[in-house]
Protein backbone atom coordinates (compact mmCIF):
# COMPACT_ATOMS: atom_id res chain seq x y z
CA UNK A 1 0.00 0.00 0.00
CA UNK A 2 1.32 3.27 -1.05
CA UNK A 3 0.99 6.13 1.46
CA UNK A 4 -0.20 9.90 0.82
CA UNK A 5 2.07 12.50 -0.11
CA UNK A 6 2.77 14.45 3.57
CA UNK A 7 1.60 17.74 1.85
CA UNK A 8 -2.30 16.12 2.30
CA UNK A 9 -3.96 17.98 5.02
CA UNK A 10 -6.05 14.93 6.97
CA UNK A 11 -9.14 15.43 8.85
CA UNK A 12 -9.47 12.65 11.21
CA UNK A 13 -13.08 12.70 13.78
CA UNK A 14 -14.18 10.56 16.32
CA UNK A 15 -17.99 9.96 16.91
CA UNK A 16 -18.36 10.01 20.43
CA UNK A 17 -21.21 8.87 22.47
CA UNK A 18 -22.71 8.51 25.95
CA UNK A 19 -21.72 5.16 27.12
CA UNK A 20 -19.12 4.49 24.74
CA UNK A 21 -15.89 2.68 25.96
CA UNK A 22 -13.73 5.97 26.45
CA UNK A 23 -10.72 2.96 25.56
CA UNK A 24 -12.04 2.59 22.19
CA UNK A 25 -11.25 6.48 21.53
CA UNK A 26 -8.67 7.31 23.61
CA UNK A 27 -6.04 4.47 22.73
CA UNK A 28 -6.66 5.59 19.32
CA UNK A 29 -6.75 9.25 19.92
CA UNK A 30 -3.21 8.90 21.44
CA UNK A 31 -1.47 7.93 18.04
CA UNK A 32 -4.13 9.46 15.46
CA UNK A 33 -4.29 12.93 17.21
CA UNK A 34 -0.68 12.66 16.35
CA UNK A 35 -0.36 11.97 12.21
CA UNK A 36 2.07 15.10 10.98
CA UNK A 37 -0.51 17.52 9.18
CA UNK A 38 -3.54 16.63 10.73
CA UNK A 39 -6.43 17.61 12.51
CA UNK A 40 -8.63 15.85 14.75
CA UNK A 41 -12.32 16.83 15.51
CA UNK A 42 -14.20 14.62 18.51
CA UNK A 43 -17.66 14.99 17.56
CA UNK A 44 -21.69 14.09 18.78
CA UNK A 45 -24.92 15.40 18.46
CA UNK A 46 -24.56 18.18 21.08
CA UNK A 47 -21.21 19.91 22.37
CA UNK A 48 -22.25 18.92 26.47
CA UNK A 49 -19.89 16.62 27.48
CA UNK A 50 -20.11 13.15 27.23
CA UNK A 51 -20.01 10.38 29.36
CA UNK A 52 -18.29 6.72 28.81
CA UNK A 53 -19.03 3.63 30.29
CA UNK A 54 -17.47 4.80 33.58
CA UNK A 55 -18.83 8.48 33.73
CA UNK A 56 -15.72 10.12 32.31
CA UNK A 57 -16.41 12.79 30.67
CA UNK A 58 -14.97 14.18 27.50
CA UNK A 59 -16.07 17.40 25.92
CA UNK A 60 -17.03 17.24 21.67
CA UNK A 61 -15.13 19.51 19.35
CA UNK A 62 -18.09 19.73 16.84
CA UNK A 63 -21.23 18.50 16.15
CA UNK A 64 -22.45 15.91 13.71
CA UNK A 65 -24.18 18.78 11.90
CA UNK A 66 -21.02 21.06 11.81
CA UNK A 67 -18.50 18.37 11.55
CA UNK A 68 -16.47 18.84 7.87
CA UNK A 69 -15.87 15.78 5.65
CA UNK A 70 -12.93 13.60 7.27
CA UNK A 71 -10.77 11.45 5.41
CA UNK A 72 -10.79 8.91 8.94
CA UNK A 73 -13.62 8.47 10.67
CA UNK A 74 -13.04 6.12 13.82
CA UNK A 75 -16.10 4.78 15.07
CA UNK A 76 -15.56 3.42 19.13
CA UNK A 77 -17.83 0.99 20.52
CA UNK A 78 -18.85 0.07 24.12
CA UNK A 79 -22.34 -0.61 25.60
CA UNK A 80 -24.51 3.16 24.40
CA UNK A 81 -23.35 1.68 21.27
CA UNK A 82 -26.54 -0.76 20.98
CA UNK A 83 -28.53 2.62 21.52
CA UNK A 84 -27.84 3.81 18.66
CA UNK A 85 -28.70 1.12 16.16
CA UNK A 86 -31.69 2.97 15.30
CA UNK A 87 -30.41 6.15 15.56
CA UNK A 88 -30.50 7.55 11.86
CA UNK A 89 -29.06 11.20 12.82
CA UNK A 90 -25.85 8.85 13.85
CA UNK A 91 -26.45 6.13 10.92
CA UNK A 92 -26.78 8.90 8.19
CA UNK A 93 -23.70 10.73 9.41
CA UNK A 94 -21.60 7.59 9.20
CA UNK A 95 -22.86 6.53 5.95
CA UNK A 96 -22.56 10.05 4.59
CA UNK A 97 -18.75 10.29 6.06
CA UNK A 98 -18.35 6.98 4.33
CA UNK A 99 -18.86 8.13 1.53
CA UNK A 100 -16.11 10.27 0.91
CA UNK A 101 -13.82 9.28 3.80
CA UNK A 102 -10.75 7.77 2.76
CA UNK A 103 -11.00 5.20 5.61
CA UNK A 104 -13.31 4.19 7.69
CA UNK A 105 -11.99 2.88 11.48
CA UNK A 106 -13.77 0.71 13.61
CA UNK A 107 -12.94 -0.67 17.20
CA UNK A 108 -14.63 -2.63 19.29
CA UNK A 109 -18.38 -2.83 18.98
CA UNK A 110 -18.20 -0.08 16.93
CA UNK A 111 -17.87 -2.25 14.27
CA UNK A 112 -21.88 -3.09 15.16
CA UNK A 113 -22.67 0.58 13.95
CA UNK A 114 -20.84 0.60 11.20
CA UNK A 115 -22.90 -2.44 10.30
CA UNK A 116 -25.90 -0.89 10.87
CA UNK A 117 -25.15 1.89 9.05
CA UNK A 118 -24.57 -0.38 5.74
CA UNK A 119 -20.77 -0.64 5.54
CA UNK A 120 -20.12 -3.80 6.56
CA UNK A 121 -21.59 -6.06 3.71
CA UNK A 122 -19.24 -8.42 1.88
CA UNK A 123 -16.19 -6.91 4.10
CA UNK A 124 -14.11 -8.97 6.34
CA UNK A 125 -14.25 -7.43 9.94
CA UNK A 126 -13.75 -8.07 13.54
CA UNK A 127 -14.95 -6.76 17.19
CA UNK A 128 -15.05 -7.32 20.81
CA UNK A 129 -15.27 -11.29 21.06
CA UNK A 130 -18.53 -11.09 23.14
CA UNK A 131 -20.16 -9.30 19.59
CA UNK A 132 -18.23 -11.58 17.15
CA UNK A 133 -21.04 -13.94 16.05
CA UNK A 134 -23.47 -10.58 14.60
CA UNK A 135 -21.34 -9.92 12.12
CA UNK A 136 -22.30 -12.00 9.82
CA UNK A 137 -25.75 -11.13 10.28
CA UNK A 138 -24.95 -7.20 8.42
CA UNK A 139 -23.80 -8.86 5.61
CA UNK A 140 -19.89 -9.16 6.86
CA UNK A 141 -17.14 -11.85 7.10
CA UNK A 142 -16.38 -12.28 10.63
CA UNK A 143 -12.51 -12.61 11.23
CA UNK A 144 -11.22 -13.05 14.85
CA UNK A 145 -8.14 -10.82 14.11
CA UNK A 146 -7.02 -8.01 16.19
CA UNK A 147 -6.96 -5.92 13.53
CA UNK A 148 -8.59 -6.25 9.85
CA UNK A 149 -7.87 -3.90 6.30
CA UNK A 150 -10.53 -4.70 3.84
CA UNK A 151 -10.41 -2.11 1.76
CA UNK A 152 -11.46 1.69 2.95
CA UNK A 153 -12.97 -0.20 6.19
CA UNK A 154 -10.03 -1.03 8.76
CA UNK A 155 -11.52 -2.82 12.05
CA UNK A 156 -10.09 -3.76 15.38
CA UNK A 157 -10.95 -6.60 17.94
CA UNK A 158 -12.52 -5.43 21.52
CA UNK A 159 -11.27 -1.84 23.04
CA UNK A 160 -7.22 -2.11 23.24
CA UNK A 161 -6.98 -3.37 19.60
CA UNK A 162 -7.60 0.19 18.86
CA UNK A 163 -4.23 0.58 19.60
CA UNK A 164 -2.47 -1.63 17.71
CA UNK A 165 -5.52 -0.74 14.55
CA UNK A 166 -4.01 3.12 15.44
CA UNK A 167 -0.71 2.42 14.65
CA UNK A 168 -1.84 0.22 11.18
CA UNK A 169 -4.01 3.14 10.31
CA UNK A 170 -0.88 5.66 10.43
CA UNK A 171 1.54 3.19 8.54
CA UNK A 172 -1.16 3.25 5.97
CA UNK A 173 -1.20 7.05 5.93
CA UNK A 174 2.11 7.82 6.46
CA UNK A 175 4.31 5.00 6.16
CA UNK A 176 6.40 2.78 8.46
CA UNK A 177 8.57 5.38 9.82
CA UNK A 178 6.01 7.60 11.27
CA UNK A 179 4.34 4.98 12.72
CA UNK A 180 7.23 3.40 14.66
CA UNK A 181 7.62 7.31 15.63
CA UNK A 182 4.56 7.07 17.55
CA UNK A 183 5.04 3.57 18.65
CA UNK A 184 8.27 4.65 20.35
CA UNK A 185 6.72 8.09 22.07
CA UNK A 186 3.63 5.97 23.03
CA UNK A 187 6.52 3.25 24.61
CA UNK A 188 4.45 0.98 23.40
CA UNK A 189 6.16 -2.43 24.20
CA UNK A 190 3.25 -4.36 26.16
CA UNK A 191 4.03 -6.62 28.97
CA UNK A 192 0.67 -7.65 30.25
CA UNK A 193 0.84 -8.93 33.42
CA UNK A 194 -1.07 -12.23 32.73
CA UNK A 195 -1.98 -14.21 29.66
CA UNK A 196 -5.80 -13.31 29.69
CA UNK A 197 -6.42 -11.06 27.27
CA UNK A 198 -8.45 -13.83 24.77
CA UNK A 199 -11.13 -16.10 25.10
CA UNK A 200 -9.07 -19.04 23.76
CA UNK A 201 -6.18 -18.04 26.63
CA UNK A 202 -8.20 -16.95 29.72
CA UNK A 203 -8.89 -19.18 32.32
CA UNK A 204 -11.65 -20.95 31.90
CA UNK A 205 -13.64 -19.43 35.28
CA UNK A 206 -12.65 -15.76 33.93
CA UNK A 207 -14.18 -16.48 30.39
CA UNK A 208 -17.02 -18.13 32.14
CA UNK A 209 -17.54 -14.68 34.63
CA UNK A 210 -16.62 -11.98 31.89
CA UNK A 211 -19.47 -13.48 29.51
CA UNK A 212 -21.70 -13.89 31.91
CA UNK A 213 -21.39 -10.13 32.90
CA UNK A 214 -21.92 -9.43 29.43
CA UNK A 215 -24.80 -12.18 28.59
CA UNK A 216 -27.56 -9.22 28.24
CA UNK A 217 -25.74 -6.96 26.29
CA UNK A 218 -24.74 -9.14 23.81
CA UNK A 219 -28.41 -11.01 23.43
CA UNK A 220 -30.00 -7.09 23.02
CA UNK A 221 -26.74 -6.81 20.18
CA UNK A 222 -27.59 -10.16 18.49
CA UNK A 223 -31.43 -9.50 18.77
CA UNK A 224 -30.99 -6.20 17.05
CA UNK A 225 -28.53 -7.58 14.40
CA UNK A 226 -31.43 -10.56 13.18
CA UNK A 227 -33.75 -7.59 12.76
CA UNK A 228 -31.11 -5.59 10.46
CA UNK A 229 -30.93 -9.43 8.72
CA UNK A 230 -34.28 -9.67 8.47
CA UNK A 231 -35.09 -6.18 6.71
CA UNK A 232 -32.29 -6.78 4.24
CA UNK A 233 -33.51 -10.44 3.56
CA UNK A 234 -37.09 -9.19 2.92
CA UNK A 235 -38.27 -8.93 -0.64
CA UNK A 236 -38.92 -6.04 -2.35
CA UNK B 1 0.92 -10.19 48.63
CA UNK B 2 -2.27 -10.52 50.17
CA UNK B 3 -5.02 -8.52 48.53
CA UNK B 4 -7.84 -6.30 50.61
CA UNK B 5 -11.20 -8.57 51.55
CA UNK B 6 -13.19 -7.50 48.48
CA UNK B 7 -16.09 -5.52 51.04
CA UNK B 8 -13.41 -2.70 51.27
CA UNK B 9 -14.46 0.30 49.75
CA UNK B 10 -12.10 2.07 47.78
CA UNK B 11 -11.69 5.90 46.82
CA UNK B 12 -9.52 5.87 43.46
CA UNK B 13 -8.41 9.42 41.63
CA UNK B 14 -6.56 10.33 39.21
CA UNK B 15 -5.33 14.28 39.06
CA UNK B 16 -5.87 15.34 35.69
CA UNK B 17 -3.73 18.87 34.49
CA UNK B 18 -3.38 20.84 31.23
CA UNK B 19 -1.03 19.56 28.70
CA UNK B 20 -1.22 15.85 30.38
CA UNK B 21 -0.91 12.91 28.15
CA UNK B 22 -4.37 11.80 27.86
CA UNK B 23 -3.37 7.72 27.33
CA UNK B 24 -1.11 8.07 30.87
CA UNK B 25 -4.64 8.73 32.74
CA UNK B 26 -7.02 6.88 30.35
CA UNK B 27 -5.27 3.51 29.75
CA UNK B 28 -5.45 2.52 33.71
CA UNK B 29 -8.68 4.51 34.14
CA UNK B 30 -10.15 1.52 32.08
CA UNK B 31 -9.30 -0.86 34.42
CA UNK B 32 -9.12 0.73 37.99
CA UNK B 33 -12.73 2.59 37.41
CA UNK B 34 -13.50 -0.72 37.05
CA UNK B 35 -12.36 -1.96 40.15
CA UNK B 36 -14.99 -4.24 42.15
CA UNK B 37 -16.70 -2.01 45.22
CA UNK B 38 -14.65 1.30 44.25
CA UNK B 39 -15.65 4.79 43.15
CA UNK B 40 -13.48 6.97 40.93
CA UNK B 41 -12.61 10.83 40.77
CA UNK B 42 -11.06 12.88 38.60
CA UNK B 43 -9.72 16.08 39.97
CA UNK B 44 -8.09 19.16 39.31
CA UNK B 45 -7.74 22.64 40.85
CA UNK B 46 -11.21 23.37 39.54
CA UNK B 47 -14.46 21.90 37.31
CA UNK B 48 -13.61 23.32 33.70
CA UNK B 49 -12.53 20.68 31.63
CA UNK B 50 -8.82 20.00 31.01
CA UNK B 51 -6.97 20.15 27.91
CA UNK B 52 -4.64 17.23 27.42
CA UNK B 53 -1.22 17.98 25.17
CA UNK B 54 -3.36 17.19 22.43
CA UNK B 55 -6.84 19.01 23.29
CA UNK B 56 -8.62 16.05 23.92
CA UNK B 57 -10.86 17.61 26.68
CA UNK B 58 -11.66 15.97 30.03
CA UNK B 59 -14.39 17.39 32.61
CA UNK B 60 -13.19 16.63 36.38
CA UNK B 61 -15.23 14.89 38.89
CA UNK B 62 -13.96 17.34 42.11
CA UNK B 63 -11.18 19.51 43.10
CA UNK B 64 -7.83 19.30 44.69
CA UNK B 65 -9.76 21.11 47.55
CA UNK B 66 -12.43 18.75 47.54
CA UNK B 67 -11.58 15.08 47.33
CA UNK B 68 -11.85 12.96 49.64
CA UNK B 69 -8.73 11.29 51.03
CA UNK B 70 -7.96 8.58 48.71
CA UNK B 71 -6.94 4.62 48.65
CA UNK B 72 -5.25 5.09 45.15
CA UNK B 73 -3.72 8.10 43.78
CA UNK B 74 -2.71 8.18 39.82
CA UNK B 75 -0.68 10.57 38.82
CA UNK B 76 -0.45 10.67 34.78
CA UNK B 77 2.50 12.99 33.09
CA UNK B 78 2.54 14.50 29.44
CA UNK B 79 4.78 17.51 28.77
CA UNK B 80 2.48 19.81 31.23
CA UNK B 81 3.71 18.16 34.15
CA UNK B 82 6.86 20.32 33.83
CA UNK B 83 4.57 23.29 34.67
CA UNK B 84 3.18 22.11 37.80
CA UNK B 85 7.25 21.13 39.57
CA UNK B 86 6.98 24.11 41.78
CA UNK B 87 3.07 24.68 42.23
CA UNK B 88 2.90 24.19 46.03
CA UNK B 89 -0.63 23.33 45.57
CA UNK B 90 -0.50 20.60 43.68
CA UNK B 91 2.77 19.01 45.09
CA UNK B 92 0.72 19.15 48.56
CA UNK B 93 -2.21 17.69 47.25
CA UNK B 94 0.12 14.79 46.14
CA UNK B 95 2.13 14.74 49.64
CA UNK B 96 -1.04 15.27 51.20
CA UNK B 97 -2.78 11.94 49.62
CA UNK B 98 0.18 10.23 49.66
CA UNK B 99 0.47 10.53 53.38
CA UNK B 100 -2.41 8.22 54.07
CA UNK B 101 -3.12 6.72 50.09
CA UNK B 102 -2.66 2.86 50.22
CA UNK B 103 -0.68 3.39 46.81
CA UNK B 104 0.24 5.92 44.74
CA UNK B 105 0.56 5.29 41.42
CA UNK B 106 2.48 7.16 38.60
CA UNK B 107 2.38 6.62 34.63
CA UNK B 108 4.78 8.18 32.92
CA UNK B 109 6.41 11.80 33.80
CA UNK B 110 4.07 11.79 36.73
CA UNK B 111 6.45 10.20 38.37
CA UNK B 112 8.82 13.23 38.15
CA UNK B 113 5.60 14.84 40.20
CA UNK B 114 5.77 12.54 42.32
CA UNK B 115 9.87 13.06 43.13
CA UNK B 116 8.98 16.68 43.22
CA UNK B 117 6.48 15.78 45.88
CA UNK B 118 9.42 13.84 47.86
CA UNK B 119 7.68 10.72 47.23
CA UNK B 120 10.54 8.96 45.81
CA UNK B 121 13.81 9.23 48.49
CA UNK B 122 15.26 5.72 48.53
CA UNK B 123 12.72 3.86 46.13
CA UNK B 124 12.57 2.29 42.88
CA UNK B 125 11.27 3.65 40.45
CA UNK B 126 10.43 3.93 36.34
CA UNK B 127 8.98 6.77 34.29
CA UNK B 128 9.19 7.76 30.07
CA UNK B 129 12.54 6.78 28.60
CA UNK B 130 12.90 10.39 27.95
CA UNK B 131 12.78 11.32 31.26
CA UNK B 132 14.78 8.05 33.27
CA UNK B 133 17.83 10.20 33.77
CA UNK B 134 16.05 12.73 36.10
CA UNK B 135 14.90 9.85 38.89
CA UNK B 136 18.21 9.65 40.91
CA UNK B 137 18.19 13.53 41.17
CA UNK B 138 14.79 12.95 43.11
CA UNK B 139 16.70 10.30 45.24
CA UNK B 140 15.34 7.42 43.19
CA UNK B 141 16.68 4.22 42.06
CA UNK B 142 15.81 4.46 38.27
CA UNK B 143 14.80 1.03 36.70
CA UNK B 144 14.11 0.58 33.16
CA UNK B 145 11.34 -1.83 33.57
CA UNK B 146 7.99 -1.50 32.71
CA UNK B 147 6.01 -1.60 36.22
CA UNK B 148 7.69 -1.17 39.25
CA UNK B 149 6.85 -2.11 42.85
CA UNK B 150 8.35 -0.26 45.69
CA UNK B 151 6.13 -0.45 49.05
CA UNK B 152 3.69 2.07 48.63
CA UNK B 153 5.00 4.07 45.55
CA UNK B 154 4.02 2.10 42.42
CA UNK B 155 5.66 3.38 38.93
CA UNK B 156 4.99 2.57 35.20
CA UNK B 157 7.04 3.74 32.09
CA UNK B 158 5.59 5.86 28.87
CA UNK B 159 2.38 6.65 28.37
CA UNK B 160 0.85 2.74 27.31
CA UNK B 161 2.71 1.38 30.32
CA UNK B 162 -0.09 2.54 32.43
CA UNK B 163 -2.01 -0.55 31.34
CA UNK B 164 0.28 -2.86 32.49
CA UNK B 165 0.41 -1.44 35.67
CA UNK B 166 -2.76 -0.69 36.08
CA UNK B 167 -3.88 -4.47 35.56
CA UNK B 168 -0.63 -5.10 38.09
CA UNK B 169 -1.97 -2.66 40.75
CA UNK B 170 -5.90 -4.74 40.20
CA UNK B 171 -4.22 -7.88 40.85
CA UNK B 172 -2.32 -6.26 44.76
CA UNK B 173 -5.87 -5.10 45.55
CA UNK B 174 -8.26 -7.21 44.32
CA UNK B 175 -6.27 -10.59 43.07
CA UNK B 176 -5.04 -12.01 40.00
CA UNK B 177 -8.60 -13.28 38.76
CA UNK B 178 -9.87 -9.86 39.15
CA UNK B 179 -7.31 -8.31 36.92
CA UNK B 180 -7.80 -11.24 34.36
CA UNK B 181 -11.28 -10.76 33.82
CA UNK B 182 -10.28 -7.06 33.21
CA UNK B 183 -8.12 -7.90 30.96
CA UNK B 184 -10.11 -10.33 28.76
CA UNK B 185 -12.97 -7.68 28.85
CA UNK B 186 -10.12 -5.02 27.46
CA UNK B 187 -9.40 -7.38 25.20
CA UNK B 188 -5.46 -6.84 26.14
CA UNK B 189 -3.87 -9.41 23.85
CA UNK B 190 -1.45 -7.23 22.19
CA UNK B 191 -0.12 -7.28 18.87
CA UNK B 192 1.87 -4.14 18.01
CA UNK B 193 2.49 -4.40 14.06
CA UNK B 194 5.81 -3.08 14.74
CA UNK B 195 8.57 -3.66 17.42
CA UNK B 196 9.92 0.18 18.33
CA UNK B 197 8.05 0.62 21.04
CA UNK B 198 11.59 0.86 23.47
CA UNK B 199 14.73 2.74 22.43
CA UNK B 200 16.59 -0.31 22.31
CA UNK B 201 14.16 -1.86 20.16
CA UNK B 202 13.48 0.70 18.10
CA UNK B 203 15.79 1.78 14.13
CA UNK B 204 18.30 4.12 15.30
CA UNK B 205 16.35 6.92 13.23
CA UNK B 206 13.51 6.51 14.56
CA UNK B 207 14.89 6.84 18.08
CA UNK B 208 16.73 9.62 17.00
CA UNK B 209 14.25 11.49 15.57
CA UNK B 210 11.66 10.84 18.76
CA UNK B 211 14.53 11.99 21.30
CA UNK B 212 15.16 15.02 19.11
CA UNK B 213 11.68 16.03 19.22
CA UNK B 214 11.47 15.69 23.20
CA UNK B 215 14.98 17.28 23.66
CA UNK B 216 13.54 20.80 24.70
CA UNK B 217 11.22 19.13 27.68
CA UNK B 218 13.60 16.89 28.12
CA UNK B 219 16.51 19.46 29.21
CA UNK B 220 13.51 21.08 31.25
CA UNK B 221 13.18 18.57 33.29
CA UNK B 222 16.56 17.70 33.68
CA UNK B 223 17.03 21.46 35.17
CA UNK B 224 14.51 21.02 36.89
CA UNK B 225 15.19 17.91 38.76
CA UNK B 226 19.14 18.71 39.06
CA UNK B 227 17.52 22.23 41.01
CA UNK B 228 15.73 19.72 43.34
CA UNK B 229 18.69 17.91 44.22
CA UNK B 230 20.76 21.29 44.66
CA UNK B 231 17.80 22.42 47.37
CA UNK B 232 17.51 18.95 49.09
CA UNK B 233 21.46 18.75 48.93
CA UNK B 234 22.06 22.03 50.45
CA UNK B 235 23.27 22.18 54.35
CA UNK B 236 21.00 22.80 57.02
Amino acid sequence: MSTLPSDVHLNVGALIFPEMDQADFTGPFEALSRIPNSTFYTIWKDLAPVPDMRDMRIVPDTTIADAPQLDILLVPGGYGQEALMQDEEVLSFIRRQAASARYVYSVCTGALLCGAAGLLHGKRATTHWTAMQTLPLFGAIACDERVVVDGNMISAGGVTSGIDGSLVLVAILRGDTVAQELQLYMAYDPQPPFNAGHPEKAPPDVLSTVSGRAQQITEARLKTARAYKAKWDRPG
